[in-house]
């Protein structure tokens, strides 16, 4: 398929090159350009427009106001391209989710949001798990370019915003898998059982599972860097977690002590590291530091 | 070996059955003397007296109350029985486990802290985690019977305190786990996912782990009957690891979290039901109900 | 002097009658022109316009997106009206309250930040408590309305937005004075004394304070109606503290918990009733249903 | 009256010094001797049996371990002295005030609950308030004590625990507001506001209560020494407060954070500070140290 790809982070550039490597033809545009350039396989343009036409378009950027930014701002949505489909596989609010609905029906353009569980290294070897609402028939088009950059697809029905509500809840679940593991080492360090003796029972038994073993390291020798997944992204996950879940009357403690130990967190220096660095607050709590 | 077991509830009775079955002789005594019966290759005794000697004896009581008013109410440690060690596999509080060792100690008896991961069915099947800690040799003197109850024996030093601590620390993972779930799925369902849906992703993916797969069931169907693991139970251990972290001046705004959604749960009638149940909070908050 | 007024709800109603006692001359304003009809001294005009002009404007709406709908979707700060000062005495986010600042810069329009505490009696009365920030000159110019409005006008300097932080600091203050009531109320009903005989102790003698008698006479009887400050306004107001919290890297541990507890609150539908009821949460909880 | 003062500590020294102001006599003993000395009027006696006799017996202990220790493993109540009444004063826990209901109804001795509110200066001076619960006839017997302690005597009925639960309501309270204060300082300092200007105007409109005043005037200037109520006894009244609200099956939010502050203040080495210092967990989350 001929695709355009918009957003060319880690993630964008790992989704773009698993693309061009299934045989698709890929056109990138990043607002930083070199961002786009390098990658095997696929052909840096020098528009967002350039980029969204052709079979599918792909958006995948930091947050809500770079989506807003590129998309609606910058006039995309009015101008002569008319890709296929939309597939919007950026982390964004519920509430952007669904403006976009109403704004690509009112531009008779698909949408289809589409975000993923899975770092980097899973997006350039095409494992990731995408979570995709949409119109059927558009989801059934880009079922090759799905195939391609996922593990597994998982359908979540014809609203778009759902498949942003499961990804929002999910970040929600890893993050308190964090904090959980966080204040458990503390609580055994107080009480003489090194953190990383805890977690190498809990994530070979009952919580044998990536984010216990992936995030359970982390924390076990205190190394945040270089970040997997950011710890300032992950407080704009929960952000947007609390905003949704107020919207729709969901009162939320746990997201709240995530929001106040993240700020925390950030207070520290700590917000460019490892999301997994928010285990330190509790530990420095512990500590009197 | 020749092992003494006190507390034949559902967990004690599939460890005796287990130690049986591998060859040890068990002599089992039960407060409610019924419990202790019928439990193949197990002889029931009339007394904790006659449980407490031999090569080992083994608890596995409800809570400190109970093994407090059997093993220091009841006078075992003064009496003529000197078993060769104490396996004490109850999850109690790290108070009590730092009271008994030190009693033990003065009568000149082995204490050896060794509570357990894993619900009935792993018992009978020798398939616990055990956690353990206290004399080097004392434990060594234990490992057939470790062996026999457990997948695996996880060792945390010389201090039994430190086990419980684990065995604490272990629990409030899984009960965080469990809100989590709760919230989640409340979240989801405020946006048209059914929290089964939810869960179907995240428990076959970066939560692929038995707690989030058993547990996850019960939230996806809402069917917390019969209980595995009791939710007043669970009551009991938050408010275990509560006062141990504060002891060991850990504060613990997840675990406080937890507290409270418990409290509401029993205060709903459902501290008999499973643990699972917790979720349930969420989502009537939710549904206004 | 000459004064605009836009806004006239029971707030804006009662203060405009009050400058118009005072004998300035108000010229009000209100989305529903119902609203801004039968205040004695005051003369309703028919658009915003003509109200967005002379020594001085007042505006008094709801929340941020009223006030923006008005002001800057309105084009009023692009209009013929030139106001001596815009005297902002909503309860608006700080976040806008820094966007106001910029826009009336560039639009050469003095702006001054002039939230108030009291209810509406208080505003009839002249007895407000008058939180102001804004350039020094301009807050003289206003002091003959901010005397007639207000028992008192406290300054916090040149910039704004101080003004808009003070008032919801404030505003979380009162929250959190009920949500411990509510939950001192809920714990001694626990143990057998009604909250009604607890409030009467505290709000006579440690805790004497306006807000806990009002308040406290509200959670007493369990009377919410009618609202003198409605439970939706204050989930607004706990909203723009923790945005603005978190904008300025503040954990607010107990507005996460007032969060949580208003959305209950409206999820059983007292959203319109007064913000005492969010006492009933606790109560229920205990209660059971 | 003739009255034995068990507790001499700075609370216990001010109410004997007004009670022996007040022409009664007083015998009183203190576990470290030199406390009793030196107070005006007052008898010190040699051991705590001489002083558990005569018309009224009242005790004033830090806690639950100092009274039990004194009472119950002292033997008192099975010793040869019949106090007409015994007054406990000191702040206790519910389950406390409970037993000592029971085993003071076996030894025949009648007890009446009767903790205070008021700093040592108000002890001295005979403006305590008093909370007061027990047997109607003991009370009155008692009465001629309590006005010369008590500015007000608030009466709860005849079950001496519900006296020992409203105190520790109020302490909630107390300490919820100090929270609210630190948080709403860290809050507006972040916005540029010293939080002294935040507290100038609240204590002096909605909040113009003596909690208020007092404690904000040391959370103003940050000077916590010396302490008038110490944080490490607000950490003890809060855990009661949260042991009594679950044995009463009430969730309370407030209360957990609380708990998880006071032990980070602890932690932070201001155990032995003025409870208002709580307040700097909020300001130094903010700024990162």
């Amino acid at each position: 398929m001929d695709v355009g790809f918009i957003g060319m982070g880690r993630m964008g550039r790992g989704m773009a090159a698993r693309l061009a490597q299934e045989g698709h033809t890929v056109r990138a545009w990043n607002r930083s350009p070199e961002a786009a350039q390098g990658v095997p396989g696929v052909t840096a343009v020098g528009s967002a427009a350039e980029a969204f036409r052709g079979d599918a378009v792909i958006t995948m950027l930091a947050d809500d106001a770079a989506l807003e930014s590129v998309l609606v701002q910058g006039g995309l949505l009015d101008g002569a391209g008319r890709p296929g489909v939309h597939l919007g596989m950026s982390t964004i609010s519920v509430a952007l989710a669904e403006r976009l609905t109403a704004i690509h029906e009112r531009a008779g353009i698909p949408y289809v949001s589409a975000p993923v569980f899975g770092r980097p290294d899973a997006a350039e070897a095409g494992k990731l798990n995408i979570v995709v609402a949409g119109p059927e028939a558009s989801i059934a088009s880009a079922t090759p370019l799905l195939d391609a950059m996922g593990a597994k697809t998982w359908r979540y029905g014809e609203k778009p915003k759902r498949a942003n509500a499961v990804k929002l809840a999910g970040n929600f679940m890893l993050i308190s898998a964090i904090e959980a593991m966080g204040e458990a080492c503390a609580f055994t360090e107080g009480h003489g059982v090194p953190g990383a003796e805890l977690l190498d029972l809990m994530s070979n038994t009952i919580f044998a599972a990536p984010v216990y073993k992936n995030y359970g390291a982390a924390i076990a020798t205190s190394r945040y860097e270089p970040p997997g997944f950011g710890l300032r992204l992950g407080a704009k996950d929960i952000r947007l977690a609390l905003q949704a879940g107020e919207a729709a009357g969901v009162p939320m403690p746990f997201a709240s002590v995530l929001r106040d130990g993240l700020i925390e967190a950030m207070a520290r220096g700590d917000g460019e590291k490892d999301l997994a660095a928010l285990a330190e607050v509790s530990r420095r709590r512990r500590e009197g530091r």
